[in-house]
């Protein structure tokens, strides 16, 4: 690439901003090095990086009353998802819903950085999903899917990316290994929730076998990571239909 | 059937102990009258039924340092995984993690009724099953799948079997449909978790499309699953494997 290219690209993704979710306890971990591997590299790259630390936060996973201030609409029988979509017309869902709505707004891509809990992300970040990504904020019905709300504009999606880590190796997660394929967890997340949105997916990023992994294997995961990175802003996302997961 | 197999049968039910786990925060709520005549109807057959009504529990869905009471096995590091599954051989897990497990220990049979959130259970039960579920208690490694810890006998699983609402309608959630066969969704959950500990699965019940239906098509759904409910004990388990999932 000649020097204009890299003048331009280096424009490019300087004023990108990217939100990481992430979901760990411990800074120590693996998911830890992941979220600070990330964190460093894109910010070199001139991009704006925001960390929703969620354990940090004490973030609240259960979804009840208490996200709505103020009056309920129907204050006889609760029903979280109409209580809420009211409240955010009306601007009254709580402040830390509010304020992980805005770094979702503002962000061109959002990373979940994650161990795998039971085939799926661990309850304060399912938490974070069923209270932030509420209806009105981020689809409507209609308004899901290529239609969600999620979007930078007509045509493009904000970028969603999961990079997980699993205690069980890959060779499990094969289509003849006992845990099946790991396509086949991840249609819950990226369809079922992101692609719902109206995010475009990116590939995912999945560090396996950390049980019994060594320290150069551990080494060789992070700079992978980190070497992804360096081209992110390039990748065309997955197509996200069931043959993605289901056929390949 | 005669008077001799009516009494055999009743005595066989009679001694069986079913755990509802239920997240709804709403009393009046459709989930609420599911969970309402399983336990008159099973209630009737002579079972025992204990609830866990999560919300009014105020369960806590968040992974942490306080599941473990006294002094870690790594204070330098936190490590979930490893440190609940000391803790459980050392009967060191805070209470609200014992009480559930004693709950789950003597059942046959565990009901989860639930509203699906994000193809997946909400967040304050994604938090029972990563806490509750710890190794040592449900499974070991090696010790999973057909080997999981959750067993009655060598031969025979304890039972598990999802309830779930959707607001989306069952066309939506076929093969053709926007949101996939709604077998996609359950394999995280019926063979990622409950298999995976040694449950033998039944076929879930799902009430579908619960954001337009009528009153009448939820008497009928009610009364369904009351009907099923009679003749629960005679099922057999589904082949949880991914053929059930994906290729049917």
């Amino acid at each position: 690439m000649d020097l204009r290219e890299m003048e331009s690209e280096y424009t490019s993704r300087k004023g990108k901003k990217v939100l990481i979710v992430y979901a760990q306890q411990e800074p120590m971990s693996f998911n830890g090095s992941l979220k600070k591997v990330a964190v460093e590299e894109l910010s070199k790259q001139g991009c704006t990086v925001t960390v929703s630390d969620l354990y940090t936060m004490n973030f609240e996973p259960r979804a009840t009353r208490n996200d709505i201030t103020g009056a309920l609409s129907n204050p006889e029988i609760f029903r979280y998802g109409i209580e809420t979509y009211e409240a955010y017309k009306k601007e009254a869902l709580t402040s830390d819903i509010l304020e992980e709505q805005r770094k979702v707004q503002e962000a061109d891509l959002v990373i979940f950085q994650f161990p795998l809990y039971w085939f799926s992300v661990p309850a304060i970040l399912k938490g974070w999903m069923d209270r932030v990504l509420c209806q009105g904020f981020a689809f409507d019905i209609p308004g899901f899917y290529d239609s969600g709300f999620l979007k930078v504009c007509a045509l493009e999606g904000k970028l969603a990316l999961l990079s997980l880590t699993t205690g069980g190796t890959a060779e499990m997660y094969t289509k003849s290994g006992v845990s099946g394929d790991f396509r086949y967890f991840l249609w819950p997340i990226q369809h079922g929730t992101l692609h719902f949105c109206g995010f475009k997916v990116l590939a995912p990023q999945i560090s396996f076998g950390l049980d019994d992994s060594s320290e150069e294997e551990r080494k060789v995961m992070l700079a992978s990571w980190a070497q992804r990175l360096k081209t992110i802003w390039k990748e065309e996302p997955i197509d996200c239909t069931p043959p993605w997961y289901f056929q390949e």
